[in-house]
């Protein structure tokens, strides 16, 4: 499913040092971002879209017991016969497994099991990567890179989930301390201009490094003249729409949004609560005043696109956005800033939070691009088989690990989907 | 939401004559279609997405009563105040409505009411159009003609509804006849191959006849050579995906798919059930043994999808199947016929079934156009506010109205929907 | 199931004379209760609870059909192969049948085909009965009995239901006309102290006329002192527990009944609404302004117990209450006063209102008496196996069939349901 | 709503020193319950009707501060405001709470502090005893006897509510070793015969020792003779039942009963499975093959009235089993015996198993004794206002606390419940 790997210079010998130290690096980081949750906030799951932290840690490692050392490792020794069933996802390749909704249900094993069952592959896949003749790690190399994406992914779910779980206590406890950051002027919302014709999106494959295997074929198509906004849309906008009785116009909305809307009762983004007067947000350093400069977060779909169609513009295509991503450089307010809150833009002109603060709802279903063919196998189910019923989100979030994201990156989610942190870019016709 | 309307030619006279009489003559079909229908078999209603035939009676009629008699017929006496409430479909911007899970509740008014609501707005419609002044009569064309056209749309529901209540009643009524069709040499699939490269797709407004708001605006788009089969997936076709297990393997099955599959037990289409060792399926004229060599029908798009990649072939885009349909005659088996069934393809050559038979499902989630922009006021809810979380079907079926379809319409359904009568045909990469 | 029968005085031949009698005047007064409905009115179901007109219509005459035509009268020539699992209520004894929440879709047969079914079992029953033999006849004329009883609960479930499907329509029709009743002088509640002790309860079985299997066997209960009011809880009372925030203060609520509260949102009886600015209720006599002297009517058991304890009274237990009843005369105001609604209390002294105008909701749960034993066969079905989860009721209602309730009458619905004529008379321990 | 309080005689001294020392040894008695059992496992919620072990833990100890505490003990300094929210269960008279089926959300406090909380309020109601007035401590001391009372029967929902989570994970873990028991005879089923006629049943009050609010007040009542089996059903006669169709002839079932057991599958009592061809049982020792000589247990009362209707004979009473019970020794297999399951009958003449092993369902709804008035203030919400819709069961079960229950001890729960120790006696009429 990845379209690529590694590298193509360098000596076979600091290829091998660079995977194994890549390997130790994305493992070290999911432990690091668990070390401050106690073994009960990483059992509980909050709601079925979500899963224990401790899950997460071992699905991750499951991952490369089952489509590495299982397969390739002669000699494996399995950690344990019940895992596989216990941590598989939704690989239905792999055999049955323990139903999602039920996750947290594994009070045994227990975490510092779990945490056994990681130092256990982590150790046989160094082994086996120390060992492993070149043609062996070429092939596998491919595998071992998916899975270290795979599992920068779950480290991003990681801290999503938790935010969900600690907002069901009353008590809305802090995944860690709030970060102050610098006051800044809010940004005047520009618009830039793009050019229509065809271009190129997509992926175009393993020279130009890891990408996972829904982000191609590299493929034209074909784009009126757009303009995209300079930034997220803010809270402070945000609350403009609330103040204009956005939540209670079914003019602004979808059918299956406005349905959404009653059923749920929604009157602001998720994690939103009044308190004293005010508005404030469940944020991982607990519930916090609302920043008014940053992006809004935890919208849906539904809500991004009402929102679009009362400030009389509308969502991007993906094709849109990727066409004006590729000059920005990946990194922003990602994970590694250490603030795991969207931050306001930058002053300044030109694109701006492109990457990085909050997944960018688009207005594209999400689906196969033309010629797309999963790859043969199990790991064929990474992708495939979700392209229906979904909205492809672009750009990462302040949660996603640095260096995860690209141009190219395609997430999606469903329209009503809103635990994750998602906001909005505005976009026109030019 | 009309692009266009009735006509350039043609004297002013002769025009209010023939939109008179086409107004007449698709109320009278209507009826037609109701008339072999008990008071009973058309107040219940069988399931939410299904509405009772009275309700359809009805709610055409203030279609034009809301649309055109409230807000242009000086002096029209509305027939009841409390109609609107009760026949209003989804129209928002038209005010508070029954809900529509609770249509079946409606026994008064009766049936002799409704019918007479019916000839009360028939008549004052008519006197409207008789009398109105050119320039009016100008400006309210496009409105006629866009409820004649929702008024076949429910002709259609009329008979897809009623299906499905019949097939509720233990009994298995029929709603007419049996009409047994020459028997035919089972058709070959064949392939015929299309072009890539700038097409042109979307309905170019006005000067080209009527068409919905949600088929234009006229765009290009870029699509990669393609095949097409000639002809629809037929029931044979469907019992070998059967019998090679294609319900129980979830490698074929998108994961919302696989997941709608067990919830419901799905074994095979809708409507089909076995009696006495075989096949049978409930159709209009009863249940009646299956024919194999008409198109399956009342599959979901997951089935269809599964289908397409269990024979290694997926579903066309919207554009494929408009690119390759206009050079055919939109007429084939549609309701005119009689039949309300599909038939099995006719022998020959080129592409066959495009219009009639069955709803074609294709790949394409229901989206806006570039540049789509509803139009202004409550009639501008007719389609954008559907333009998510369903799929694309092209080409009409055996129960839609004859000349109701264009190589440009757009249908569209939820991807679990079944009681329509929804079809396939595969495509694959040229 | 039922202890008794017809009567032991009386020469055989006027014995059958009267048989017939009495079984033409229930056919023929159930007939007569669905005059006025339309065929569409007779088919729908409005809740899963409730059951279409015609449904009645059929399934009291597959009673005959199923207990005594097809069992004991040969040569019946059944009208209908289908007719059985479409009519059958609950007897699994009898075979399989049509699910209950699907009673709504059988429009076929229609109205007139049910009464064709309706004629047909009436003559053959009469026939029947005119040539039996002697000791056939003194066999079956228990099962007749039981039919007739039978036909009359049906014949209060037909008021029941088709104001409950009429309380769904948004026009509030009516089954018939508003009947004013003579003003009267509130009638101030008095209480009436009976004396504890061992009682005899239950019914006696065949010598002492018809009754129901679970009235009995008669048995010895012991009570201690009690008083009971001497008319209903009237509306104008509720309005006062509503005053005093009765739905809203949980300390008067059991515990499943505090949760029905907040889950169903309850703040006034079942059919009663606002409007204008003051209450009114759904009746057969369309919305209508609320009668304050009249019994509340439409509310729960829950509801009841509530306001008793707000009251600080009870509820009476069933054997209290019959201990109490059997002075009174049995008539009151039931269904042939052709009134239709709870009346309020006649002035005087004594109990009144035991019999008629509202079931009176007991404290006792439905359960056996002490050896209670159900009729063998399928007959046996007919109460038991309903002896859990709900609660007693007594004293028939307003359109309770004149004559059909006595002292010894157990009425039981679950302590959540309303749409029945339910409502409560208040006790205390002496 | 205890009618009664610890004792007469003895000096005061004394007795303060023995309230003391019961409450460290109730208070000790549940953390020794707990003590096996990791944080994760004490944190999730298995179900809406079970508990987090943790929040049993915390709500007997809210128990304490809330009704004696807070209220009583002058300058005592509330451990944590927000746990009152948390860890109130349904008093609504308390205020405002979190909602039960959110009950494992809560991960902080985590159980460190949860101890913290236990060992503040235990020192502090300590201090409190000691330091406390005479008068004060007469009447305090039936409040306390209370929540020590109600910190067992959490006691038994902590083994009863973890065997539940247990049976959730599929690796099915063990709280406890497997004991073996000595191998006993099959003893055969006899009956014991009790007279009719009246007798006194309930709780007499204070002199006789705790007891609940709900087991008074002590009255008369009338029975008609009786026979009790001498011992509880046994597993091997529940595969009678079972090979007999039991669970397949709705014959044998209350119509409700028979609805569950379509909805919910069942086959068996709850936590039978078949595993290598033999049926198992989920344990407190993990999955254990079955004891066919034990009582059968986690049946609900669908289940035991079912086979008492198989079986040709009924259920007791709960005045019948009151009546019969008191002559023998409360003890039996509980708690104390560290076997925490149901273990066959000692051989022998006379009622066996009446105490311990399984809690016995009875055919009496769960209902107030006449008289009955539940204390003033919000202690009176502890069991009156749960008199609706449960059926009543006796005796304890092999996880109730040595000394726990007695004759008057009324249970109670819904009849589909099956998560508790739940099995049956048989009765029949004399």
């Amino acid at each position: 499913m990845s379209q690529s790997l590694t590298s193509a210079a360098g000596s076979a010998a600091s290829d091998r040092v660079t995977l194994i130290e890549y390997f130790h690096a994305v493992r070290a980081q999911t432990e690091a971002l668990t070390r401050g949750l106690s073994p009960e906030d990483q059992v509980i799951q909050s709601m079925e879209d979500a899963s224990p932290s401790k899950w997460h840690l071992a699905h991750t490692t499951w991952f490369f017991e089952q489509f590495i050392l299982t397969g390739c490792a002669r000699g494996y020794d399995c950690f344990h016969p019940d895992f596989a069933y216990l941590f598989n996802s939704y690989y239905e390749g792999a055999g049955p497994r323990h139903a999602r909704p039920r996750r947290g249900m594994v009070t045994r094993p227990d975490l510092a099991q779990v945490m056994a069952y990681r130092a256990h592959v982590t150790a046989a896949l160094t082994d086996f990567l120390q060992a492993a003749e070149e043609s062996v790690l070429t092939a596998v190399a491919p595998l071992i890179e998916l899975g270290l994406n795979h599992e920068q992914q779950h480290q991003e779910l990681i801290l999503t989930d938790i935010l969900h779980a600690f907002s069901c206590n009353p008590t809305k406890p802090a995944y860690g301390p709030y970060r102050p950051a610098a006051t800044v002027e809010p940004a005047p919302l520009d618009w830039i201009a793009f050019e229509g014709g065809i271009h190129e999106v997509g992926h175009a494959g393993g020279h130009e490094g890891f990408a996972f295997d829904n982000e191609g074929p590299r493929h034209e198509v074909l784009l009126r003249p757009f303009r995209l906004a300079t930034r997220a849309v803010t809270a402070a906008e945000w609350l403009d729409f609330m103040a204009d009785h956005g939540y209670r116009r079914p003019e602004f909305w979808l059918s299956d949004g406005w349905a959404t809307v009653q059923r749920e009762g929604w009157q602001a983004p998720g994690y939103w609560e009044q308190r004293d007067g005010g508005w404030h947000s469940m944020t991982l350093a607990g519930l916090r005043p609302l920043e008014p400069e940053a992006p809004v977060c935890h919208v849906s779909f539904y809500e991004a696109d009402a929102f679009a169609r009362w400030a009389g513009k509308r969502l991007p295509s993906e094709a849109e956005w990727e066409v004006a991503a590729p000059a920005l450089s990946p990194h922003g307010n990602s994970c590694g800033s250490g603030l795991l809150r969207p931050m306001p833009a930058t002053p300044g002109e030109g694109l701006r939070q492109m990457f990085g603060d909050v997944w960018e709802w688009t207005q594209s279903p999400y689906g196969p691009y033309p010629g797309f063919v999963p790859p043969a196998g199990t790991v064929g189910e990474y992708n495939g088989k979700f392209m229906c019923n979904q909205m492809v989100l672009r750009g990462g979030s302040c949660v996603t690990p640095d260096g995860h994201v690209r141009a190219t990156y395609r997430n999606f989610f469903y329209p009503h989907q809103r635990w994750q942190f998602t906001g909005l870019r505005l976009a026109e016709d030019a």
